[in-house]
């Protein structure tokens, strides 16, 4: 959430002229994105995201995403295209770092998402699923079920337990759970797996784009819309669930891709494992970020407040019907 | 240069109903300015800067930086305006901050300078300085002459030998010098005070805004003339001078603004106060900042050598004639 690579005009003004893309006329470094750093940038043409790409994202990876936001933006869905150059090329250098032009979009993301928000997000998370069951390019997902033990064991038991007592072994006991109930025979395709309220733009009730692909990878739909429920149906705290939402974006997924039965059958098994990858996620993240940094630390307990939550089978008889 | 209170667009759009300024559109949250929140806000009718004052800036001071850009727009200077609302004010609070609306402007800010864009900076101060002959409201300058002795106090002979070995005592030495050499009866007015390129904005070589204005106060217009001249006229280590940019600089502002003789006379001495002045304070945040923050800190010693530079009289007669 903040410039890590300053650049200046002269900069930016000579990475244009490899574009069709007018001249430069507002440069603004914004506070957006996971560990990237991010340009606002206007030109006599149109208006961009300059994106410079630092250390979490691995450039191998950014094919990948590119394909996977052309084919979207062709099959209709609203989300930002990379911009090619003059020659083709949508990959670039600044600085010393890859970096993209990319389509910049109206909307902002809600913090205090209604209904009607969360039935247009589950909306455009079905037409994506839909639209991807014709792309074929996979990434592996590296924050998925198999590397959960292993993140659990970098946190070690006695930052777990520090962060709450007893937390280790009850990350080590669903584990044993998630691990023995995964499916293993489902189709996978590409999802985009981290699609927050952060991550999607929205005029009033309409999404205007879903952004912020760099999780995007190779898994299950079901575990894609599972990570999305997690992320939208509580509160931050994670102490309230919000029924109105979750109607709202299963109506919306499930009016544009039709689940098979045993992806249905697993969403149960689905919505425990996104809560264990953010409470590991937010857990390593706690543990490795000293307490007074400028990077905002998020309270891993959210995330097992959601878990509890989903461990109850009364809970997910409501949700699921 | 990061955003430290965090806005939802649900805040945003309660607090644009007080304004005539249309409906949210987007919202980026930008790294800009000194200890401030600054937030692009963009609506269905036009753009603005939304900038909540965060603990530097004194609230009682936002009166007098309102006065100033009101009168200098009136007098037809390129400075951003603070929106009013409906009713005529122009000062609210979100999220428990001081917080204005304030007009947008095209341009950047250039990192590499021409002379040309050197002169229209000069111009822009001239015009500046006599819009401001009738601008009457005050602000003192806490950063002024009378702060250097004790700003060095702070720092601590340890710390400033610590930086440099005997920058301490060449600092003792130079405020010496300073406050027995600096004009006791030249008039005062309001002065921009940090008219570094980062607070230019430009299109070409034109400018378009000069902004950020959180340092302005009342001291001499030579004392501001100084202070832009040791940002602009050299390398960002302070260890070569442009005296294509200084000569460009100085046209530019006589063209606009006629220096009396008592204050062209104290220039030298002005050069140096403001090499000093940020010397210090570079030193003072050097001091006070880790290394590891995520702040830059900026290297005091880029100050040190433009005050050797303005302290060789061979390098005034060239500058000034």
């Amino acid at each position: 959430m903040a410039v890590y690579t300053h650049l200046g005009p002269e900069q930016v003004s000579e990475f244009l002229l490899l574009y069709d893309a007018g001249e430069l006329i507002s440069l603004k470094g914004i506070a957006e994105g996971v560990e990237n750093s991010n340009y606002f940038v206007e030109t006599t043409k149109s208006r961009f995201i300059l994106t410079l790409y630092e250390n979490r994202v691995d450039p191998a990876d950014l094919p990948f995403f590119y394909a996977l936001l052309k084919h979207l933006h062709d099959a209709g869905c609203k989300v930002p295209r990379f911009i090619v150059d003059r020659t083709g090329k949508w990959l670039h250098a600044i600085a010393g770092r890859p970096a993209c032009l990319i389509e910049f979009l109206h909307g902002v993301s809600v913090t205090q998402p209604n209904a009607a928000q969360a039935e247009a997000t589950g909306a455009a998370l079905g037409q994506m699923h839909a639209a991807l069951a014709d792309f074929h390019p996979t990434r592996p997902n590296s924050l998925g079920v198999d590397a959960w033990r292993a993140l659990a064991s970098q946190c070690t038991s006695s930052g777990l337990n520090g962060i709450s007592p007893g937390l280790s072994e009850r990350i080590g006991t669903e584990c044993d759970y998630l691990e023995s109930h995964w499916p293993k025979s489902l189709p996978v395709g590409a999802i985009h797996a981290d699609l927050f309220p952060d991550n999607v733009l929205m005029l009033g009730d309409q999404v205007t784009g879903l952004i912020d692909f760099y999780f995007a990878c190779t898994d299950f739909c079901g575990y894609d819309l599972a990570v999305t429920h997690s992320a939208w149906c509580f509160n931050p705290e994670g102490s309230i669930f919000h029924p109105d939402l979750s109607d709202g974006l299963l109506t919306g997924y499930n009016r544009h891709f039709a689940m098979d039965v045993p992806t249905r059958d697993a969403l149960s098994v689905f919505l425990r494992g996104a809560c264990l990858r953010f409470l590991l996620t937010r857990c390593y993240d706690w543990i490795n970020t000293p307490a007074n940094a400028m990077v905002t630390r998020k309270d891993p307990l959210a995330y097992l407040r959601r878990l509890d939550f989903y461990s109850d089978k009364n809970n997910i008889s409501a949700i699921l019907g």
